[in-house]
């Protein structure tokens, strides 16, 4: 195993096959650096166009399309202090009636956060609040996903059955992430982290900052599947793009249901039984093009 | 305050102003037991038809249109042995496309459940899985609710601003709800106890059973609220009801912010900065006619 | 056959099981009057309290639960020549974004039209815009049907397979339509006449007025449909009511389907191949709680 | 002006910026052709791969992003008598529920047609269906459109604020349509005929052909747009893309309130008022991953 260091200097606002920065094998590990949503660095300096830009493309030795990616989420860590986000609701997460009663303030407006890894906080530097807001840091990356299928360069603002700007604060630390393959090499891209991020990304951003991360990939081959899947200690889970939110969960759990029959051979009326009367879903986010919903089930209901 | 022990004789399959059961001072409590969603007693016996007949209403002393009616869940528990649910996948939470791969029984396919207060447990009696399943009990109220504003009388399958057929698993043991009041004594109703119940309600029902339920009312006079709200020892939530979920989390999502604001005293940036980073989410059902969704923020987030 | 002439003397918010008041017999019509969505009648007075007063109910003699009210719409003619409107989009027919954009004026905020039946126009009397706005009459009901299943009493606000609040400016003079019966006697109610309105009902509003409307019911035995369907001279369609616009088609183009197989004896291949080539929508309403979508086919494409 | 006869050589299944085929100015028109939606040409040979591959790029000189590309379809006239499609409803255009009742025939199964340009026929060949069927031609295009912004590459089977898989009827002949440009030279691209179609495109396909079209191209410097919008001899209109339904909506209706806004003259008041009482909307498809709605107004409401 080899524990590759890598410094980008380049960026790629879509996923799309584009020739990779590194190649990589499967079982190796990769320490990084991913820039903020607007292109900030950690010395805060702008230093590629914003819209979630992506460290990337790594290749990955032997994938071939319909072989699934595995993503070991090692560390994710924000190197710099200053965070940013949006301070108000986004127009789409509350009644349209509603809208008239909130307040309409300069386009743009943010909140400012002073981010301390040691502490493992995040402290609102503005706007003021009433008594003060310190957030426990939860890091995660917000974008990261493969080449899409039949060519496709996918903009880092959505995404799709191959990833992309999901937008879910579960995927962090010791989360293993699974990507469906479509192009030779996978393509693997990662960005946009977030020290920490409500349910939803109901203001449309978590608090946004540069990041060291490290994670390790592995191939399976000939292992199909169709959307985004995880893993963590006590959970498998599956993340439905799309909108409406109704769609995004019928992809999911679709999803699902067919991982508990094809992988772990459960029949249809035990899968859906259990699936009834256990599961649980997140919503990763309620902003984006497409809306990122996540089907969760304890991993104690799996067969032995 | 005093204990009611009330024994219902017939049931309602919907909310609406009919005439009360029983007449109740706010601090009192009622001890009293529900059917299930088809209408069958603790002996197993059909005593009404289905359709999640309520048991109630309870006329609540002193309530009226812009009051607040407060409903402490103080004890849910199954009143029999005997649980039943649908096996299968409601049809409208997968992949239109998937659909024609599930499985086709016959229409109906329910699975039994043998229920152990004592053990804390649901075993699966049918269908038969490999490996059998036992599900640890978490009973729940699927139903319960207001009769509703101008006269309206809505069935016990769909739900509203008055609460209704949620099929929320957080409103179990412990947990205190909030219902506007439409109605001069509020009328409150209770009915379809699962013993247990996941997220969404994805087979279109919990594990159905009858319960002896206590419950305590209280009433806040003036408070005016919009929606469904509750409260656990750690958390407050609101609860919106509409399909699609879009709009459900819509309405949730508003009311918390309205609830922040107006009474809690935060400042409109303030409380979206705050939802924005820590707000969470759970489906409480994707199933009936109005889907649920509830938006829920952690006690430690509130001003002091 | 009988022509009934009635005059109201009290009006209902809620389509339900109410005493009627008046018995016809298939076949009979009934000329009588409608006040508009706010209670004005023909004198401008208001007579009865906001939110679509319904004429009616009328019991049809015979009518039973699985059976088909049949409702000819004869003629429907402003009986005042005061009209209004809501003079903005509604904020849900917008982009959210957008809604910033838009002017916030005081709520509320009307149009005014002076409408001349014998021109057969409307004229915009308020707010004043550059080179006026004269539109053509095209009379309509917004809000009609039965007595809904189960014992249920919904608001004139919302609609469903009872009928109710559809907004389509299909029903007009010459159009028939048929019912579900759910209730004894069918409780056939009508209201809430638009002088004209545009698809979508967009503002919230058409050009509100009372009217003087002639209909003539029959009623089909045994003939059991599931939502509301209509024809005209050249065209069969069916109505679905649901949010959102998505679940509204899927069930305006279940009927259809089934009407073509049921009643018309196509095969399904037939049926399905024929719609997918020739078929058309409308949208009725995409402003009240449930939207309306209309699937319509040409008679043409009928079996002889 | 300048009529340029292409033959195409090869064919693209995304809309991206590729090098073009031919460079052509503001003012001249093109005659080429198409290939039907599996990649069959005029004599019904594959010659290039399926999912609506596309004839062009053409570069459009002085075209440049911001400005506005005018496509005016002159003929779009089938090249063959063999036409093809789904003979099934679509899964997500029927009640789920309803789903287990449709015939579940081989997947795939397909309506065949004899198409007669002379006649102006589409004559059913199969499956066999009583009475036969024979429809009236309607030629349209299905997909069509522009380099997508921000070095995009969008698959054919969808549609954006580009274009694309509009599957929209109203796009035939006499048609002119406003594309926003995002990319140098506008790059524009076409294919996908259908004989005609139905509203919705609810099957999946119209009746799929490979075609001989006529466009011609002109240039508006400077007018920006942010969706596609169009113009017959009686009505100008505006298409949004997107799930579901209700924000497809939401963008078309946008995009002509701004239209009338901003280059019409209207004031704000005006163009609501106006469209509440007289604005259309059409189904284009309720297919596709994104779907389409079109916003109509007839000119005889827009200033003089």
């Amino acid at each position: 195993m080899t524990v590759h260091s890598f410094t980008p200097s380049h960026y790629f606002n879509l996923l799309a096959t584009v020739p990779p920065v590194l190649t990589i094998a499967p079982g190796d590990s990769v320490q990084t650096s991913t820039v903020d949503a607007h292109g900030l660095d950690a010395h805060r300096q702008q230093v590629t166009p914003p819209g979630n830009p992506m460290t990337g493309p790594f290749w990955v030795e032997g994938a071939e399309p319909g072989d699934t990616l595995v993503v070991r989420l090692e560390a994710i860590v924000p190197n710099r202090t200053y965070g940013w986000g949006n301070a108000l609701l986004a127009p789409n997460v509350v009644d349209p009636e509603y809208l008239a009663e909130l307040p309409r303030p300069a386009k743009g407006q943010r909140s400012h956060w002073e981010v301390d890894v040691a502490a493992g906080t995040a402290t609102l530097v503005e706007p003021a609040v009433s008594g003060g807001l310190v957030l426990p840091l939860a890091p995660m990356v917000g974008c990261f996903g493969v080449a899409p299928s039949g060519g496709e360069a996918i903009s880092t603002a959505t995404s799709g059955s191959h990833g992309g700007n999901m937008d879910y604060r579960g995927f962090r630390a010791d989360t293993t992430v699974y990507f469906p393959v479509f192009a030779p090499g996978a393509l693997f891209f990662l960005g946009d982290g977030h020290a920490l991020q409500g349910a939803g990304e109901i203001v449309g951003t978590g608090i946004e900052i540069s990041c060291d991360i490290r994670f390790q990939v592995d191939l399976q081959k000939g292992r199909r599947i169709r959307w985004p899947r995880g893993e963590t200690t006590t959970q498998i889970f599956t993340a439905g793009n799309a909108r409406p939110l109704d769609q995004a969960l019928q992809q999911a759990t679709t999803e699902m249901t067919r991982w508990l029959q094809e992988e772990y051979g459960m029949a249809p009326l035990h899968a859906q039984t259990l699936l009834g009367q256990v599961v649980d879903y997140e919503i990763g986010n309620v902003f984006d093009p497409a809306y990122t919903i996540v089907c969760k089930l304890d991993k104690r209901w799996l067969p032995r």
